[in-house]
């Protein structure tokens, strides 16, 4: 694993695969960060550890189970180790899907539950067991309109979000006054993905009026995250398009 | 198993173990309810079920692990089929625990959520399943101030009770339309329980005052949920002592 | 001013035009209490003041504009001095009104205001008064969607609404640890009015499937407000209709 | 009154009399826009005249009193038609006031309503005016703690503050569909004051370790509002120091 001659900060993105986990990467690779990339198939972060590279930019891919305890105390510890000090965490996982309350089986609940709350925690506290020595550092969570709204067919999804965005306050206000900035936005609105194009084309085509998100814009207001004076922190960040209902 | 000749109507508690849970069994079964009553060993059930029999109430003691699918799929379905319809169900289990965020285990965190939140998604997806053909029948999740607010050091607690309540909002907003009334108590203080007495004397000591809350006034008030005529539903309620701060 | 011979326990409704003032002050006589009705004008209250005394209820109406402080504080003094003591006060005046922002004149910004937060305010306040020095009473403020959210064409509405929510909950602070509860409703549904009858036919004709709100409904709410025992107050209830979305 | 050959954008300051009005004031001439200041005596402006003309920046400083109604009309129609397009509007007139209920009169309630909430929609309104037939443009409303939470002895400041959210709210849903980003910010903490030093100097102590809020982070972060694409515009912006519990 190469490491930078400068020692340059850390930040980390946990599922990195979609289009905003990914703008992220590119966004802080280019602020002259040293990005560690995760997604559960390390073969998956190709395209984005080219672009990046291609760009002069660091960037270390993992594949990971943010889920599985022992693989995130382990890849935190590994980073802290060889590559460098862990200065912002992005937690970028979700799970979004709708069944109704009948056709919502244990299975779903939980799996939805594991990869949209547990891995968040599971990222959270392994960020704050890296910053807390040294009393500074960023952890954003990655939030949605159902992580404060429980709607009809929506309560594994919620259920989920909600959890996470628990963890997120709680981590707030224990960590805040020890220096750590945690922040957990609100995205309220269609991103610019493939899974948008194929299976909502009517909100896709909003997007010649800035009618849904784009990922490039989502990482800027991150890093406007990041760059908040410690006297003038944010904890949630609401972020939508200007035509979306709310 | 015992079913009365005048086939009262059955109001199932889920997690009758502690002070509110049995209050509620109790002030349903004289308000002429046949009560089934669960918590995870039966044989705990055995006061509760000689008090509300030595008042002439009815009461099916079950021993049940409200965490595992098929135990509450069959519950259900025998309570359906042995005794009688089912118009009231409540959710009752709790897990107040209390860790900072580095010190908080996954296996903390999940046996948490699996508890507060699974458990209670089980219970209200199965009360529905026997509630959606009759299109009536009232479903009561017990919430905490934890499940609006995520403390420092309530990351696991919080994330639980927020998911709870997530998955109670979304079952409200699927299932009122369809006849059923999905409500979500907000209990913002400390309940004359054991526990209190024990571990918080100071706060205990208030009872004189009614300063801690009276699981049997609880009782009452979901009773006073259930009584509610479809035209004035309450989702949420909130309840605290007097004195509380809040 | 005729006064009882049991020296009934007061109430105060302000606010009693339209239905849902009307019903609580029928309930609140037919519990036992005195009723104080008020109106801006003193004859719009006959066809209530009839309807309650051929019950056999006591009613004394008072014409009074609310919005002014000398009327009001000297309505409050005149009570207590000459009918009894008040145990229970009941703001219900409304003013829902929709423009525009850019049609949003000064006049009726502040006009609509004046209605239902001023005079809300000076309601509790000399409510508050009367029932400080024997440390108990109920104080209930009727609420709105419009009180926790702002919707297109509401700024006049929203912005008196949560005035009035906030007086509210700065009072239930204040005053809860002093003996009095304070409460807000959250009525989040049409009322069975001649207002929705006449201008919302669509809606009226939900009245057949219990799908607007009955007065006589709302009344028995605030009357169990006032029943709860006090370690265990409500201060916020949100009421709709079982078909309402939300 | 003298106007830019450039024809620079135009953003004017309701209130630009305390630290954080001036600060903002001064960041926004720093970005090259001209910047309308009012405060109610326009001889107060001087020092942030002088301020910002040395550093070669526009300002146009105007006498006013936001609560009336003819004055800002008149204001927002001549900067239109003397000075330059309107891009952005900040609202920052607060009254913080404390007083117990029965200490709070009908003049302090509706003079604090006046200041914090009639002013706001008056500046909200004229900015909607202008920015309307543009398309664009950026409303931003400074809120605080009391914007949300109505705590004792604040019935009357929170009271305004709640209406003022509501008004921005409603401005929101309305006008951001049609081009014009409309937010509200929670200053959630002390600011570097003269007040705060000469009342609360326990507190003022905390600056030396970033505990209370420096005005010049507060302008920074609403330029960054100010600067969102419209696919990606946040509607509130809390903010406050590290240390702050919240």
């Amino acid at each position: 694993m190469p490491t930078s001659n400068h020692n340059p900060k850390v930040a980390v993105v946990v599922g990195a695969g979609d289009a905003t986990g990914g703008a992220i990467a590119i966004r802080f690779a280019r602020e002259g960060m040293a990005v560690v990339a995760t997604r559960r198939r390390k073969e998956a972060l190709e395209p984005l550890v080219n672009e990046i590279r291609s760009e002069g930019g660091i960037i270390h891919p993992f594949g990971c189970d943010a889920r599985k305890e022992q693989e995130m105390t382990e890849l935190f510890e590994h980073i802290e180790q060889a590559i460098g000090e862990i200065h912002l965490v992005i937690f970028n996982i979700g799970a979004n899907v709708s069944f109704s309350i009948t056709d919502t089986t244990e299975r779903v609940y939980r799996k939805v539950w594991e990869m949209a709350a547990l891995a968040g925690f599971l990222t959270g506290r392994e960020a704050a067991k890296a910053m807390l020595p040294r009393e500074q550092g960023t952890i954003i969570f990655t939030g949605a309109t159902a992580s404060v709204r429980g709607n009809s067919g929506f309560a594994a999804f919620s259920g989920a979000k909600f959890a996470l965005r628990a963890t997120a306050q709680s981590m707030a206000r224990e960590l805040g006054p020890r220096g750590i900035h945690v922040a957990h936005s609100l995205i309220d609105g269609a991103i610019d993905t493939d899974f948008i194009r194929e299976n909502f084309p009517d909100k896709y085509a909003l997007k010649s009026q800035d009618g849904i998100l784009n990922p490039d814009h989502i990482a800027g207001q991150y890093w406007q995250l990041h760059c908040q004076p410690r006297d003038c922190w944010t904890h949630e960040l609401d972020l939508r398009p200007w035509m979306e209902t709310f």
